[in-house]
């Protein structure tokens, strides 16, 4: 059985989950608290991180390496373009998600708001949710303007860069920390995202002491 | 003219010369210090890091996404293996070393050792290099481990995880933070590809200011 080890408001797990989503790819979910340092989960999977995905007889971890496998391996649809350039630049994009948008924003205000709970290592700092909610701006600008001359964020075709964005964007929006009003082509871009059918698991996801804003399972935010 | 925008000392840049020398790609280097932010930079490349490099009428930047690309547009040497498990295995290796190697260790020693006082922004903190130096023991002995069963770092073949890891490991060398003696296994495969041609234009590379222990270029070290 394919089995994801996951945690419900992890960025990395959404877009994994996002893709497998899109490539109708079933798993069974498995909630791993990766703080907890499960012996067993390490065995697997030394850089003790989710995702971690048992598939095809193997065990994956990483979360890039991970949707690059799925693309391979399950080609329809088909998430990364054939040309070189554009390759790159989906993974150019992927990375600057998973990467920078990560330690700017994501770490700066999901970690400190709900991870430090969950894993009692202290309360939030309010500098650092200070620092996130000003980086995100500028990141909210950069999607807009990516937008302003491209159907998706990489080009003309919906590609893992597109899931790589909004899986850290809907983690925030869980915390109610992203400001839509911000940038029209940038919530554009997300409701066309956001009202795919494989999103549809994640909104339904709650997490136990925290609860989501009215909109963010909303199509129509 | 093809062109790569670099950082002497930093690992991702190391890591994509390196393929580069490895598929005979000649490039011109540029220095680039990332952390004044020339404007001219920053339109070209907004995450604003390095590398960048300027190949085929294009601009790429981040190193995984370049590595990627010059594997596609070069083949030869063949650098990924054909197999999606294989191929998953070198790309979770790549962000084991890109990621967690460099948040846990070359943060912690190259930046607060180096980079700080190239970019003015302050003193080496001591408990950072504590902490450096603490986890590269556990890293250094995680691929003496790997390299109990394999060839090289992702398996019987030389790709790109092997030059992900020996980066990072060249740039820490340079600062005599890597004890050699610790495990028998690292040090033999880290001879071994530091006896590549690709290697030699690092390691001849100076940084004023700092000068490297005297068997950092010697291959017989």
């Amino acid at each position: 059985m394919r089995r994801l080890y996951h945690q419900p408001l992890s960025p990395f797990c959404r877009k994994v989950r996002l893709i497998l989503a899109e490539k109708k790819v079933e798993v069974e979910l498995v909630e791993e608290k990766f703080w907890e340092r499960r012996m067993d989960f390490l065995r697997l999977n030394p850089a003790g991180k989710v995702p971690m995905l048992r598939i095809d007889g193997l065990i994956l971890s990483d979360s890039a390496a991970i949707c690059e496998y799925l693309e391979e391996t399950h080609p329809t649809p088909q998430l990364m373009p054939r040309g070189a350039p554009e390759r790159a630049e989906v993974r150019r994009l992927v990375a600057w998600f998973d990467d920078k948008f990560h330690h700017e924003v994501t770490v700066n205000l999901l970690y400190e708001r709900v991870y430090k709970r969950l894993m009692k290592t202290g309360y939030p700092e309010s500098a650092k949710i200070k620092a996130g909610a000003k980086n995100i701006k500028y990141h909210l600008d950069y999607i807009g303007w990516l937008m302003e001359g491209r159907r998706w964020l990489a080009g003309d075709e919906l590609t893992i860069a597109d899931f790589a964005a909004a899986a850290q964007l809907s983690s925030l929006d869980y915390i109610g920390d992203v400001d839509w009003a911000r940038n029209e082509a940038m919530k554009d871009w997300y409701a066309k995202i956001k009202s795919r059918p494989a999103f549809r698991s994640i909104l339904a996801d709650l997490m136990p002491g925290f609860t989501p804003p009215a909109h963010y399972a909303d199509l129509d935010f």
